[in-house]
């Protein structure tokens, strides 16, 4: 559950940026490396190298060196737990928005 | 374009908290208060306040103030444009499996 609950943490705290997401948008299109990833977002090799441990710690890039050069790749990570949960959040909501209708409606019977 | 991506990053960060997911879990059961949220979570006012601030930037939480309390509910938003953008991610994953099965599979047919 705790371990559940960490990798939750580290999903959505790394999808929740901007370069972050279009850095998977860029895999998802094929494999580059750190160097390719850091001159199409025009951002220093740092920068990028951080943004890519932030995607691989949470499982949603790979990287592998080959020689003096760092592939990245999308994977392996799904994402079911967290669909799982937001789906679980879309409930509760549609939940509530019913009991306020079923409320409304014998709001609406009584007479005032 | 910015206003969806400032609400992914809003929604994303907003519920990569282990706390925030259960406050809006707790609220799925039924409105609460600040204070019957914070007694909850044993946390104090500030904190919880912030917590919930968080979560109302993110359209997560409506609060209503009624008197000095107060009140707490989920919504109004739904996450269909997170759910949207994760299942955009599962589909470049799949495709980056197939391509790789369809590499083993072709490189498994030549005469090595």
């Amino acid at each position: 559950m705790v371990q559940y609950a960490v990798q939750l943490d580290r999903t959505f705290a790394a999808v929740a940026d901007p370069t972050r997401r279009g850095i998977l948008e860029r895999l998802g299109r094929g494999e580059a490396s750190i160097s390719d990833l850091a001159a199409d977002f025009r951002m220093t090799l740092t920068g990028m190298k951080k943004h890519v441990q932030v995607l691989e710690g949470a499982g949603l890039v790979t990287t592998e060196k080959v020689g003096r050069v760092r592939h990245c790749r999308v994977g392996p990570r799904r994402l079911d737990d967290e669909v799982k949960w937001i789906g679980m959040y879309q409930e509760m909501l549609e939940g509530r928005l019913n009991r306020l209708g079923e409320f409304l409606k014998r709001s609406k019977g009584k007479p005032s």
